[in-house]
C-alpha cells in the first residue's frame, strides 16, 4: 500500500504580508505552493521568489495559495527579520512569508529540518487535501511548474494512489551556485 | 445553451517532421497545442516556436501533441517550403509542421482564414475531445501555458459547459512588433 | 575656460575585498569605475553589481580599477556591514567595496552627499588623471560602458577640454523601480 | 618586423540599405564593424545581427560604420536575396548589408573564402586606416566589443606595431550550435 506523503505544519516565528498566522489546515481545499528561500541566496532572488510572486498574483483567484518560508541556515546575522522586511519591501513581494523558527545552538531552522530540505530554493506543492505532490530543490522552470499547478487545480479530491514526485537535482559541492544554496 | 467551439480541420499542402499527414480526428484523446507561425516573424522565432518545441519534447509522453502551422500571409517569395525546411533544420525543430494551403490570388492561406487568426504567433489548445479551449494571439508566457495544459491533461472527457477563452491582446498597427505579426 | 570636473575622495568606514584602504590618489594612472549600490536595491543586484564585477575580472589587467561604494540611504538596519559581507560572499563579488561613512542623524551617507548622487545604482568613470568623465544614474548598458572604458584606456594624459558627460536619466517617483532606487 | 594585417575588399552581388556600393577605401577614417551572418543562423539572428544594428544606431555618429555581409554557405535555395530582403524588413535592420558573391560550383562565397572565415557569425573590426584589428568567430559580448570599439575610436593614426587579435573560439563539430554555424 502506498502512503500519501504529508508534511507537518510549518513553525513560524514571525509572519509578513498576512495579518493572521497561516496553517496547513487553513489551506485545505486550495493548492499550496510553499517555497523555501533565503534573502541572500542569488538563485532565490533572481528566480524562485519572483516566480512565486507571479503565481500568487496570477493564480490566487484560481485557487492557489503561495507561502514563502524564510529558512536561514547560514549568515544568520545578515538575514534577520528586519533585513527580510526590507527585502520584501524593495522587491515588491506581496505574498505571505513566514520566518522559519530557530532553535538555540542549531543553525538549520526547525521547519527546514522537519521537511528535510536540501537547501534553498526549495519548492513544494500541496494538493487540495494537503498531500505533498511535488518537492524540488533548485530552479523549477515555469512550464513544468504551470503544468503541475494546472493538474492539481483540476483535482476535486486527493489522488491517494499517486506517488510523490520527489525529484532532487544533482548536487553541487559549493555553498551557493546557479542552482541554489545547499545545507552542507 | 452554450455551444462548445470547434475548429475545422487544417488544410496542409506539405508536411515536415511527420511521415503521414495529421488530422484532428487522429489527435482525439490527446491535448493538442496548435501554433501558427512564420519563419521570418521575429516573435515566433524568439519565443513561440522554441516554446512549442519544448512542450513537444517534455510533454509528448504525457499526452500533448504539438503541431506547427506555417501560415505565410506576407513575403511569400521569402518564406517558401524550401526556406521552411532549412529553418526547421537550423533551429532543431522536431515537432510536426504543416504548410498552410494557399489559394491563388489570396495572400492569406486557407486555414488561417478559416480559423480567423489575427496574425502570428497564434496559439490554440484543443482538449482531448477536439474542442477549442484556448486561442491567443501574441506571446503566451510559460506559466499560463503550463497551467492551461495541466488542466486539460486532467480532463478525461470534454467539459461541454466550459466556455472558450478567446483572449486576444491589444492590437498594434505595425506589421511586426514585439507581440508578433498581424494581418493588416 | 572649461574646468575639468573632479570629485573629492570617498569616505569609507569599512573596506571589503582589500587589505588596505584605497584612495583616489592611489588610482592615478588607471581608469576607475566607481559604482554606488545598495545590497537590497533590485536593479543593483541584478545589473550593476554583476556588471562591475565583470569589468573587474576582465579588464583589471588592462588598467581598470573597479570600486564599489555601499551607499545606504534607506533601511539602514537591514543593510549593515555584516549583511554586506554576506552579500558579497554569496554573490561572489571580488572587487573592493567600501561602506560609505554615515553621519549621526543624517540618513544619506557622506560620500553620497558629496557626490550629489541621485540614488542607486550610480556609475562614475574617472580617467587616468582622476577627472570625472562619466556619471550615470540607473542602468548603463554594456556596449556604452565598454566604449567609454575603451576610450579612457587609450588616453595617456587627461583631456582638459573634454566636457563631463553628466547624463542623468528621467526620474521616477517611486523609491525603487526598474531603473534603481532614488533618494526622495 | 610585424606586418599589419589587412583584408582585401569584399565582393558583393547585391546591396541592401545603401544606395551606393560600399568599399573599404570609402570607409577610411572611420572604424568599421564588419559582421558576416546568415539569415537562418540562430546565433546570428538572436545575437550578432541585433548587436551590429545597435552599434550602427548608437555609434554611427561617433565614427563607426557597420556593414553586414550575408555569407551563405549552406541552404542556398532558402537564403536568397529575396529572403534576405524580407528578413531585413521584419527585423528592422537599417545598416548596410551586402550579399557575398557566389562562384558557380562553389558553396562558400568569394569574400568568405578570401577572409578565411570559419563560419557565422564572424565579426571583424577595421581601424581608421583599414587595418584588421579584431577577428572573432561566434558570439562577442557587448562589453568586450564596446571596449575594442572605444579604443579604436581614440586612434588618430593606425598603430603599425599592434598585433592582430585573431582569437578563434573552440570549435564544435555540429553545423549550427549556440556559438554559430561553421563551414564543415
Amino acid at each position: 500500500m502506498n502512503e500519501i506523503p504529508t508534511i507537518p505544519d510549518w513553525q513560524i516565528s514571525q509572519w509578513f504580508n498576512t495579518s493572521t498566522p497561516l496553517t496547513q489546515a487553513g489551506m485545505r481545499g486550495r493548492v499550496v505552493l510553499l517555497h523555501a528561500f533565503q534573502m541572500l541566496c542569488p538563485s532565490c532572488v533572481s528566480h524562485s521568489v519572483p516566480q512565486a510572486e507571479r503565481v500568487h498574483r496570477e493564480f490566487a483567484e484560481s485557487g492557489v495559495s503561495v507561502i514563502g518560508l524564510h529558512t536561514v541556515f547560514e549568515h544568520h546575522a545578515a538575514m534577520t527579520p528586519v533585513g527580510l522586511e526590507a527585502f520584501l519591501h524593495e522587491y515588491h513581494i506581496t505574498h505571505p512569508v513566514g520566518v522559519d523558527q530557530m532553535t538555540p545552538g542549531e543553525p538549520v531552522p526547525v521547519t527546514m529540518r522537519k521537511y528535510k530540505l536540501r537547501g534553498t530554493p526549495s519548492l513544494m506543492l500541496l494538493d487540495r487535501a494537503g498531500h505533498l505532490r511535488m518537492h524540488e530543490f533548485g530552479r523549477v522552470d515555469d512550464l513544468h511548474l504551470g503544468v503541475a499547478i494546472g493538474r492539481l487545480l483540476m483535482e476535486e479530491k486527493p489522488m491517494p494512489d499517486e506517488l510523490q514526485r520527489q525529484s532532487v537535482r544533482d548536487g553541487r559541492t559549493t555553498n551557493c551556485d546557479e542552482q541554489g544554496c545547499e545545507v552542507s
